[in-house]
Order: C-alpha cells, then structure tokens, then sequence
C-alpha cells in the first residue's frame, strides 16, 4: 500500500567531527522517503527551487519514489547549513535559508488522494492540517514537529494533534508540549490531545510507543525499540525521519494494525536511523538492500531478546 | 551461593518533589543486600556507628542478610543529605558526614572467606582493591565507583579495575573514566583497563551491558535490558545499587555464567532498580514476593520483546 509524506526537500551544508558536506540533497521528505522505499510505494508532495536538478530527483527516483506532487517554484531551494560538535545530539544551526520553501502550498495530485498512509513531516501545522483535511480517506496519519512549532503555533499545533493518529518526536519535544518532566506523564498528556499512539525517540537509547485510552484497541502498555550502538555517528541529520520513514513504512506494508505490527514497525525504525547517521546525507539509505535491513533487525533483536 | 557486599551502610536525610525523610536507613551495601537478598545469601562488610540501632539491623537480618561482618565503631554513623527536583537525574548534595566511615578498614571475617561471589560498592578503590585481594578465590567481582574516585584517585582506581570483573558505572562516568563522549568507544576503553564486562546504566532508559576481548567467552554482541517507564520516582535514591544487587544475586543464584544468565540479570537488575524508586528509601525493596519480582520481569520482557 502507498504512503504519501510531504514535507520539506531541501539542500543542507552539514558539518560534524567526521567532515564537511556542501549543499547536499536533505530535507525531512528526502529521508523519509528513502528509508520508506524499502518497504513501500512512496508519494512527495514538497517544493523545491530552480537549483534542484535531475541529479537530486534522481536520487529519489532510483528508490521509486514518485516525485509527481513536486512543486517547482521559481528562486532557490530551502537550505539549511549546521553543525555538530562531539555531541551529536545538538545541532547548532548556522543558517536556514527557507526561500522557494516559505510560500509553499502544498498541493495533493488527484492520483495521491487514493493514498492509505500520510505522513505529515515536521512543517508548519496550519500547512499540516490542510493536508490531513485533504487526505481524509487516509486509513493512518503519522505526524512530527518540532519545539518551533510548539513554542510558536500551539493553537495551531493543537487542531493539527486532533487529525494526527501517531506522532513522533523526541523526549524534550514531548516533555515541552506536556509541560511535564515525567516522561510517562509528558505521554499521557500529549495522547490526550488527540494521538492514539506517540512515538518518543530518545537517540541513542532508542524510541518507545506509547498507547492512548482510544488507541488501537491493543492496550496501553507501551513498548520500547533499541537504537544500535554506534562507534561513528558521521552524520545525525535525518536520523527522526529516516526512523519515521522505516516505522511508517513497515506499516503501510502489512494488511493489518496490531500490536505486533506497530512493534515490529518500531524496530525497522530504529534499523534505517541507524543506517542514516553512518554516512553523511542520505547516502547510506541510498544502496541498502531488503537483506541488509533485515540482518539488522536481526542484531537489534539480538541485542535485546532474552531467549 | 552466596556474595559479599562491601560499602556503605549509612543514613540518608533526602529530599524529593514528594517529600521529605530525616535520617532514614540508606547506602550501598543497604540498597545491594536488600535488592540481593531475594535471589541470594548477602554477607555485609562495612561500618556503622553508635546510633546505628536494632531497629536498623532487624530491617536486613528480615531479609536474611548476614552481618557479622558490620563492624560498630564509636561515633556517629555516616550520613548524607541531598535534595533531587524535578529532574530525578540529578542529586543536589546538602551535605556527606563521613564519621565513622572515614576510618573503615573492611576486614572479611573468616567464615566469610568462601563467598563464590564479590560486590565492591562504591568506597574508595584502595579498599576496594584490599578486599578484592583478601577474596581471591571468588568466582566473581562486581564492582562501582563514581566521579569522585574517577578524578581524584584515578592511578588508584585503574590498579583496582585489573581486579574487577563486572564493572558498573552509568553513562557519565563511564565517559569521564574513557575520557571520551561517544558510548561504545567509551566502553570499549573502560574494558581495556581490565573488567570482562561493562554494565553502563542509562537511568530511565535501561542499561547495557558490554564484553571485552577477553570476556565470559560469550562473544562481543552487546546487550540491553529496559528500564520501566515510571509516572512517580519518588526517591532515586539506591537505584544503581539495586540494580546492583538484583543483577549479582542473580548470577549468584545460578549455577553457571553464560550469555542467558548475563542477560536475564541485566533484566533483574532493572526490575530491582524500578522497585527502589517507587517509595523512599530502601521501603520498596524490604516487603517484596519473588512472584512480585518474576511479574515485573515479565512487565520489562512485554515492553521489549516481538513475538
């Protein structure tokens, strides 16, 4: 079955002990879509700018991501440069240049609207419920955001909570939309604003689901995925949407929602964040095969399962 | 069979968002004995004062606890006061009265010599290097430290980790005695310094453990135990210690040391630390059932494992 994601793709400079990069393919759809290749039929709804050329497209479409709901706009595409120190879970941004990215409209082609799964990546939440309005056959919604949205568009962020069925942040997005310390309780407040599940990814600890009173009728205990330890993290950028590509993904890829589903689908997340951050850009997701991806699902088991 | 604790055994004045506990029954050795006693024989060496009362002892002898080897000293008992706010993460220390502590030389007593199994709480590495020396025929011995030792007696401290099997650190300190901030190149140096493994505990986030080269003859893979996502820690207090104590008397309890046991004390170790926190100071851990204890297993197994 097919996913349509839309959100942002984009050019980033990226910086990190390991190296420098310069003006690559990024943005929160790119790695989205390309850790949800592997799984799935995957739909773009995005806008990029006159320097976005075939190469970049290219580089979707090999994975058979289909770029039809690409909106080309005249200027430049959205750019954002940072920088990671020893501590890769803090990116220090050194410029967001948002140009063609900041009058987008996102538009669903005809031929999208049939789509099973939308995943609403982090974009402005007005943006995000126009979407989710117009896709309102979707049998699934996945969401994320970020402390921007939080602190800058709460009402809004609020309306577009109602519409999403699963959202993924991580703990300090979580903790900030609760306005609790308690990441237990931080859940339980964020799923009575209207997800059935949360995704809370806590890095390098991995990621655990959380299950709301009206979830999916599998009960509320959580579960919690691993997230591999790595001796290099070369580059963090895209490591949440390589994750929410992979979950959501999986998903869309099963006949039916259960339990076993939803925690089979939080590990395959943890597997393409994993892959994402040992190569700069989306270059490890790039050239995976369905037979590494499982090898890997296979040491996160390990690496957890008592026997 | 049984092990040999050696640390504190102390009062702790304590401070949580949920209240207050003047000079209750608090450390190391306590919180490990207690957590311990459920799986296995505990043996005590440590030091208390002349306030140290009947009522205090009847609290480990309950649980079976040994303490011939609880020397009494003139003076007062030691005695800690600390405050944790809202991030339970971090202990804001009022003040350490070390009393009688100050002077501890821990002697083994003779019919203490044949304990299978060592546990080296967190005292200064000199006599944690003493007693190891004094019990070289154990089979086992576990062993924890913390920044203070890590900093100010680090020549020390590595003569100590030669005698140290098991080693039990959480993240930060295991990073400031690597020197290093990414975790598994964190541990893999720690390794190097001389335990066969490495338990690295990330607070709410579980803890893994690590092999080195010449390790249990186990194999390298890695391997990480849950913790339980809590909506009340009300008293952080002796968390790794009991996670301490659930993990040793665990293996203690079992007749070999392979892969599984490693892994199955990694789970109890989780479950002993997740009793700790629910109520102040050592209560939770002095009325417990094993069939209590086997359910939270099961709880921590659930949270993690596919089918």
């Amino acid at each position: 079955m097919s996913i349509l994601v839309v959100g942002s793709v984009a050019f980033d400079t990226i910086q990190t002990p390991f190296g420098k990069a310069e003006k690559i393919l990024g943005g929160a759809a790119t790695y989205f879509s390309l850790a949800a290749s592997y799984f799935t039929q995957v739909r773009v709804v995005a806008v990029v700018g006159d320097d976005f050329g075939p190469e970049q497209e290219e580089v979707l479409r090999r994975r058979g991501v289909c770029l039809e709901g690409l909106q080309r706009a005249p200027g430049k595409t959205f750019h954002w440069g940072g920088e990671y120190g020893e501590n890769v879970n803090e990116a220090k941004t050194h410029f967001t240049e948002l140009n063609v990215f900041e009058n987008f409209r996102p538009e669903i082609p005809s031929q999208y609207r049939g789509s099973e799964f939308l995943f609403l990546a982090n974009i402005d939440p007005v943006l995000q419920a126009q979407v989710a309005r117009q896709m309102s056959g979707a049998r699934l919604v996945g969401g994320d955001t970020m402390n921007f949205w939080i602190n800058g568009k709460r009402a809004e962020l609020l309306q577009t909570l109602k519409l999403v069925n699963i959202l993924l942040i991580n703990d300090a997005e979580a903790k900030m939309l609760a306005g609790e310390t308690n990441l237990l309780r931080a859940a339980n407040q964020v799923l009575a604003m209207g997800p059935k599940a949360l995704v809370i990814k806590h890095g390098e600890y991995g990621a655990t689901i959380f299950f709301g009173d009206s979830g999916f009728g599998i009960g509320r205990h959580p579960f919690r995925a691993p997230a591999l330890p790595l001796e290099e993290v070369r580059d963090p950028t895209g490591a949440g949407d390589s994750f929410a590509g992979g979950f959501m993904g999986y998903i869309a890829s099963q006949g039916e929602l259960n339990r076993e589903v939803l925690k089979r689908a939080m590990f395959y997340g943890g597997v393409m964040g994993s892959f994402a951050v040992e190569r700069f850009g989306p270059e490890r997701l790039q050239n995976l095969t369905r037979e590494e991806i499982d090898a890997r699902f296979q040491l996160f088991r390990e690496l957890t399962h008592l026997e």
